[in-house]
């Protein structure tokens, strides 16, 4: 055992005498010589070191600090190109699209049905194993499976891949069986492991039940390994404020602090499904607020295959910056929310969807723009008004960088006088309107000049929580929101 | 030393099943009766009670826990009432305004240079105690004095009154001196704790370095002690992310969510004075976020004055709810914030102030508003810019509730057509710009039919960060901010 006693020789700032409070410590400190003399006269006395030396060595280090000092305040004086990086690694990986070939999507149906001789999967599960695979080869494709198609088409293209959170081996919702454990044994199976013998490796973990050290882990590890898929999911989106800390210090800023880089993900889980209020917002609001300078991308796709082509194109894109995902809980077994294997084939990352439905696109007098599985809220709702051909359904699926070219493109489709409402889940106070007020009109009038996007919001209404507590109160908000959404 | 080797029976939520994941453990939980049979039997077999007694306390729990969701369920299902509480004990104290006597003045002056026999006050800090008891007496009075002067005249109406956080006793900026230090025996002394023998007790703690642990333990404080000034400090403001959690699920929501009533105080301190993106915002924008249904104050005073009537109106109001104080950092020290004994010796709070240097409001062209610090940059700047009588300067000094009404009144003095400016230290995409733009109109306009605000910001560019990190960037940032807040 060593009881090290440490002690700050210095007051904590240039204002502060440490002996305003600890008097009796400071007097004995002020008696005490630096532990650098100390050990320096112990290394002359025993003849480690002779004088010279022991100055010499303090001679470069002073001069190392002094020629670091005089380059950083030369480089502040020319304007700011100090904070530019001349050279960072470049992600490896293909440039050209985002969909995968029917061969690698067999051998990602293969790994979840191949087990190793003896090892016998619970009995629960297989089923659910049997449909990933059987839908990977014929459809529908779920969310979970459209992430593991991302993950596993990545690694078979030799990158590394890394998700961790907390239960994010099985999945919060049980929808995910990234790990397989064997029903006798308990031991651990990856399939996405043992897709082929050049492929790069899948690191799956169970994380501790700490926002903060993980979600901290993961943004590190993105920076050091520039080239992998960095994840970190967190149980309920809205447990990230946990990790506030990190999320301010360096997800969104530490780019523009220290040039420094970081792709990592984050999966958050968000929906208003009558959970409460501290099961249904990673709080959309909070992370727009955080963006400037295309520090981080905030993103809400609505189909499993458009979240697929996000994570491949953020895998291949040649910039690094971190990406926050709201990703579904009860979208997650939503029949409608489901994916065909050639969305996979084809296609590519659409970050502002238009609505297939409509055929006569003049007929169309009001606009819902929305994100995430309300999508499907409103087209389930549609058909019940009566307004079919009225009305089109976009879908944002990423908020920022607000994607104003591909919006743009769809409004233009419509007549201008279309009735335009931003429908959102959220209280109105929160998510994303207040954002988009702000910010779309003029962005979407970039790319159609003298356009007046002239949105209102149909939200729930203004909180101080991030949803209401009763389900049967969630109930009628829900009815009243596509009530709105829906009326003259 | 008792091992005691806890599980859980059932999975995290209906839809797990924990054999999933833990086989072979689930295995052994299965086989196992419950604890509470086991006991149950253990207790009739050694004849304590009888098979009877135990069925009776069975059905008496499952009859209470029935009861009471038929309660709930009952309750909940009448609009909303549920969620009002008919009684909460109302705060202690009087309600003819928030003034102090000479003569409490006196006293707390006297506490701070009438000191035990024997007592040491270090060198260094007896003359600024000195400088605080004759100011206190016949000005000027500096924020930490008018601080203490909010303070000792609670304690001397008898109210308790918290102060917890990062160095505090001290004061982060070497400013407050709450408790002096022996500069011989290192014994702490307390000035408010010796006003007189009928006085509340002055808890002034230095808390541990945890913001998480700290704020909430402050929270709970002023759950418990509705009649007390329950007060939490951060050592700077935005180190509050490190208690977002108890921001967002306490704070914000906890009246909306269980009609959990608190006072607490939060002094965050805030300020663009170019100490870097870590030193200089406690993030009003995300505060102002959380603003809703009247859930919490953000406030900004610009004087010790201000803030000594913010501190005691709240002790005194009959509400509960947080208030949210940015605190200065360099105003602490600023020539121009100071106030005058009779500042707190009449006045009330006022949380829009105006402009008293204008006299013939007739001639004003433009208007600026802004909050704190900037006040005195832009009363300093003003007449460089030749502008005295044309650009009057007004101070909202509550963010949140929007005091509406007494920013109408300030504004109707004043030519309907003057050019409204918002000006903040923070950039545009930050502070409280977003917050005014979307919801002053409106408001102003509520208590000045037809008034039109059209304000127009003045800020920092906006950034990913809350500043920029360079000495020499910050002041060219603030001069422009100055000469823009100016220019025609």
């Amino acid at each position: 055992m060593l009881d090290v006693v440490c002690y700050r020789r210095r007051g904590h700032n240039e204002g502060d005498d440490p002996s305003f409070t600890q008097p009796r410590m400071y007097d004995l400190i002020e008696q005490k010589r630096s532990v650098r003399k100390l050990y320096t006269e112990a290394l002359i006395g025993r003849g480690d070191i002779s004088t010279e030396d022991a100055e010499a060595v303090l001679t470069r280090f002073r001069d190392g600090l002094e020629s670091v000092f005089k380059k950083a305040r030369d480089e502040a004086a020319e304007d700011d190109s100090y904070r530019k990086v001349p050279y960072y690694p470049p992600k490896l990986g293909k440039t050209q699209g985002t969909a995968i070939t029917a061969e690698v999507m067999a051998k990602v149906a293969r790994a979840h049905v191949n087990f190793p001789d003896g090892f016998t999967v619970h009995p629960k599960v297989l089923p659910q194993l049997q449909r990933r695979a059987d839908g990977i080869l014929n459809g529908p494709i779920d969310w979970a499976t459209g992430e593991l198609l991302a993950l596993g088409s990545l690694l078979l293209e030799g990158r590394p891949v890394r998700l961790v959170g907390q239960d994010t081996r099985r999945g919060t919702f049980v929808q995910r069986f990234a790990a397989v454990v064997d029903r006798d044994t308990a031991e651990g199976y990856v399939p996405l492991n043992h897709l082929s013998d050049t492929q790069g490796t899948f690191h799956v973990y169970d994380s501790l039940l700490s926002e903060y050290a993980a979600m901290g882990f993961e943004y590190g590890y993105s920076v050091a390994a520039p080239d992998a898929l960095v994840c970190w999911e967190a149980q309920f989106g809205d447990f990230a404020n946990g990790a506030q800390t990190i999320a301010d210090e360096f997800i969104a800023s530490g780019n523009a602090k220290w040039t420094q880089k970081s792709g990592v993900v984050l999966l958050l889980p968000h929906g208003y499904e009558g959970q409460g209020p501290d099961h249904s917002s990673m709080r959309i609001e909070r992370w727009l607020q955080l963006c400037h300078e295309g520090a981080l991308a905030v993103c809400q796709p609505s189909t499993p295959a458009s979240y697929f082509h996000l994570l491949r194109t953020h895998a291949y894109v040649n910039w690094h910056r971190p990406v926050v995902i709201a990703t579904p809980k009860s979208m997650l077994r939503n029949k409608m929310a489901v994916s065909q294997p050639s969305d996979f084939t084809n296609g590519r990352w659409e970050p502002a969807q238009g609505d297939p439905t409509i055929t006569d696109p003049a007929s169309v007098s009001r606009i819902l723009i929305c994100s995430g599985k309300l999508r499907w809220d409103l087209v389930t709702a549609r058909p019940e008004a009566g307004l079919d051909d009225k009305v089109a359904i976009l879908s944002l699926e990423r908020l920022y960088p607000l994607p104003a070219r591909e919006l743009a493109a769809q409004l233009s489709r419509y007549p201008t006088g279309a009735d335009i409402r931003y429908v959102q889940d959220e209280p109105e106070n929160q998510g994303a309107w207040w954002f988009l007020d702000q910010h779309l009109p003029e962005a979407v009038a970039a790319f159609l000049p003298g356009y007046q996007l002239n949105m209102r919001p149909i939200a729930r209404p203004s909180a101080s929580a991030p949803s209401v507590g009763s389900l049967k109160v969630h109930r009628a908000q829900q009815d009243d929101l596509l009530e709105r959404a829906f009326a003259d």
